[in-house]
C-alpha cells in the first residue's frame, strides 16, 4: 500500500550526467539491480552519509575514496544486498567491484563510489555484479533517469524522481533527482538513497554546503519508525555543462537554486514516506512558535514516533489526548503547558493546554478521514517553526516487518 | 494476551494500612472502580509522579496536598476516568472528591490524595464517586490487598501484587504492593499506578530517598512504547507498626530493606510489561561494559523502542542486523563499533561489530522461540551495566490501539 496515486514521472536529462542500468541477478533473476552513473570530468560532487556508527562497507569505502582526493567519475549502485555487517570481507568485496569498474572505464579505483542496498549480513556477490558492468556501461545515457529510478528500487512500490528547471536572466539550469526507500523503513532493507544532478557550475565546497543544508530540510525531516539505516547516502553532482554559475556573488540566482534543490530533495524524501508499505496516511507535523529549532524538532519527533499517535492515525481517530501527552513528555525545558495550542489542519483541538471548547469529535473525524493530515502545535514561546513528515502505524507495518524473512 | 501464566497472588497484610473497595459505576455498572486506602496517623509517606509536563488534575492536586504539610491520611483511587485534559473543572472535580472523603473521615481535605486512571478528556463523575465512598470506607480492611489490586485495574487482564517478608535479628518487616498498567501502554488509559506499604519505621526523608532510588531501578526501567502517561504515580507508605526501624545507622537492615523494596517494585513493574495486551514476549535488554549509566540506557532504550526490533521479536526472528543498527544510532560518543558484542541469551550473534563466526540461525531461532528473551550488548568500554524490560510489537498492539475508541 502507498499513500495517494502514483504520479507519472517526467525526469529531464542533465547535460553530461549519464546513467546505465543492468540486471545482475543478485536476488531475483531478470530484475534491474545494478545502476552505473557517470560523472563528467569537470563536474563537482558532494555527498552526505548515514549517521549510524555502524556504516556498511560501501559507505566506509565511498567516504575513503572521496577523502583520497581522486576525482569521482562513477557511482556504482547495487540492490538486493546491502553489504552491511559483513566485516573485512565486505570491504574487500566493495573494493573489488570498484576496481573492476575502474579498469573497464580506465579511471582510478578511488574515482568509483560504491552504494549497496538490500539484505544485511550476506556476502556481496561480486562476480555477478562485475559480470553486469559491461551491460550497464553500454546502456549509459542522459535520458535514463526513469530507468535508474526503477533500478535502485528494493521494496519500493513506485519509482521516485523529480525535475526542476530554473530560469534566470534568459538562462536555464536543470535539476533532476531520484531516490529509493520504503516509507516504513524495511527490515533488512532500511536504506534511503538519493542521487541529484544539475548542469549548473557550482564550486565543490559550496555544493557540499548546499547539500548539507538542504538535506537537513528534506531527508533529515522525514521519519517513519525512527530507525536509521547503515547504508543511507545522498549525492549531489554539478556537471557545469549549462555554463551557468551558482555562487554567493549572485544571491538572486543562489536563492532560486536553493529553492529548486529543496523542491527536488523534499519531493524525493516525501515520496519515500508516501511509499511506505503499510502506510495509509501522509502526515506533516508542524511545530510553531518554538523558542529554538531543537525544541521544535523534539516535540515534532516525539509526536511522529509515538506508537499511540501512529495507531490513532491509522484508525482515523482524532485522539487529541495522545498528541497532548507527547508534547508534555518531549523534554521542552520550562514548558508552560497552559500556552499550548494544537490543530488538526485548521480544526482547533487543544486550546491553552486543554480540549478546545469549540471542538467537536465530528470536526476532528473529518480531518482524520483524509489521506493527508497536518498536525500543528503552537508552543507560544518563540518564533521558530519546523516541519517533519511521517506516516501511520498499520496492521500491514507489523505484518511486513514481522514476516519479512519468513 | 499476556506473557506467561498468571500467578496466584499471596498478599500479606501490612499492619495499620487498610484498603476498601467499592463500585461507583463510573464506566461500567458493577465494576469495582473506587479504592480507598487508609494511612495510619503515625505513618510516613513518599511519592513519585509522572514526568510528563501535562499532569492530570489528580496529580496536580496530590502534589499540592503533599506540599501543604498536611498529614496524608487517605488515598482515593478511581478507574474509568483519568480526569486528564479537563482543565480547571478537572481540578475542582478532584478537589470535590477529596473534600467529600475528608468530611466523612474528619480529616483535612489536604490529607486526602487523589488518583485517577481511565479515559482522558471526559468530566470526572464526582457524584458517582462520592456516592461510593461510604461503601469503600465500610469495606476498609488490612486483608483487602487482592481486592484493591482488582479495584485499580483498567485494561489489565490480571491483578498485580507482591509481598516480601524481611527477617532481621529475630524481627520481621512486611512489604506489600500492588500496581496497575497494561504493558502496551493503552490509548487513553496510559497510567501506571503503584502502591506499596511496609510496617517498618522509616523517617519521611529517608523513605522518599529510597522510593526515588528504587523507582529508578524498577518502574523507570520498563518501557513498552515509550509513551509516558499524564497520570503515573507510585506511593510508598511506612506505617511503623512493626516497631522495627530502618535507618542509615543500621546498614545491614537497610540493605535487606532496599533489596526487599526492589523485589516488590520490580515485580510490580515487570508484571505491567508482561500483561501487555498484544504482548507475546518478555524481553530484558541488558547493556554491559558501558562507560556510564547514561550511555548504557541510551543503547538499551534505542533497542527497546525500535519498531523493527519489536516486530522481529514478535515474529521470533533472530534479526541481529536490526539490533546492531540500533547500537550504531543510539548516540554513544566515539563508540568503537569493532568492540561491540551482542548475545541472545548465551548465543553470541555479533562479535567485534560483525556477525559472530560461530553463529547459526538455528541457535538464534531457538532463543527467539522462547517467551522470555535476554538481549545482551557489551560495549567493551567501561564497567557499567544496566537492564530494562520491554515487550514485542504485535498485530494485537495495533488492533487494540487503533480500535480503542471505536
Amino acid at each position: 500500500m502507498a499513500v495517494g496515486v502514483e504520479k507519472k514521472l517526467e525526469l529531464l536529462p542533465v547535460k553530461g550526467f549519464r546513467l546505465g542500468i543492468a540486471s545482475a541477478g543478485i536476488k531475483k533473476p531478470g530484475r534491474r539491480d545494478v545502476v552505473v552513473m557517470e560523472v563528467p570530468v569537470d563536474a563537482t560532487l558532494a555527498a552526505v552519509f548515514t549517521r549510524n556508527q555502524f556504516c556498511a562497507a560501501p559507505v566506509v569505502l565511498a567516504k575513503k575514496h572521496l577523502a583520497s582526493g581522486a576525482l569521482p567519475r562513477y557511482l556504482l549502485v547495487n540492490t538486493g544486498n546491502a553489504n552491511a555487517g559483513t566485516g573485512a570481507a565486505g570491504l574487500t568485496a566493495a573494493a573489488d567491484c570498484c576496481a573492476a569498474l575502474a579498469e573497464k572505464t580506465r579511471v582510478d579505483t578511488e574515482s568509483v563510489l560504491p552504494f549497496s542496498t538490500g539484505v544485511i549480513g550476506e556476502p556481496l556477490p561480486v562476480a555477478k555484479i562485475v559480470a553486469a558492468l559491461d551491460a550497464a556501461l553500454d546502456n549509459l545515457d542522459e535520458n535514463h533517469w526513469l530507468e535508474a529510478a526503477h533500478g535502485i528500487m528494493t521494496t519500493d512500490t513506485r519509482p521516485k524522481g523529480h525535475s526542476v528547471v530554473i530560469e534566470h536572466q534568459g538562462k536555464q539550469i536543470t535539476l533532476t533527482g531520484i531516490s529509493k526507500g520504503s516509507g516504513m523503513i524495511m527490515p533488512n532493507m532500511a536504506t534511503m538513497l538519493g542521487y541529484v544532478a544539475t548542469d549548473a557550475v557550482v564550486d565543490a565546497n559550496l555544493l557540499q554546503r548546499l547539500l548539507s543544508q538542504v538535506n537537513e530540510q528534506s531527508f533529515n525531516r522525514i521519519t517513519v519508525d525512527g530507525d536509521t539505516s547503515t547504508n543511507d547516502a545522498c549525492l549531489l553532482v554539478a556537471t557545469g555543462q549549462s555554463g551557468v554559475e551558482v555562487s554567493d556573488l549572485e544571491p538572486a540566482l543562489m536563492d532560486k537554486f536553493v529553492a529548486g534543490l529543496r523542491e527536488v530533495m523534499l519531493e524525493l524524501a516525501q515520496a519515500i514516506v508516501k511509499d511506505g508499505e503499510g502506510a495509509t496516511k501522509f502526515v506533516e507535523v508542524r511545530v510553531e512558535r518554538a523558542a529554538n529549532v531543537d525544541e521544535a524538532l523534539k516535540v515534532a519527533y516525539t509526536i511522529a514516533h509515538s506508537p499511540l499517535v501512529k495507531t490513532a492515525l491509522f484508525a482515523s481517530d482524532p485522539n487529541w489526548g495522545r498528541i497532548l501527552a507527547c508534547v508534555g513528555r518531549a523534554g521542552v525545558q520550562d514548558l508552560d503547558v497552559d500556552e499550548v495550542n494544537i490543530w488538526l489542519d485548521d480544526v482547533a483541538i487543544v486550546r491553552n493546554g486543554g480540549r478546545a471548547e469549540s471542538y467537536t469529535e465530528a470536526q476532528g473525524q473529518a480531518v482524520m478521514n483524509q489521506e493527508n493530515i497536518l498536525i500543528r502545535v503552537s508552543l507560544n514561546r518563540g518564533q521558530v517553526q519546523e516541519s517533519i513528515w511521517t506516516t501511520d502505524l498499520s496492521h500491514d507495518y507489523v505484518k511486513i516487518n514481522a514476516e519479512y524473512r519468513s
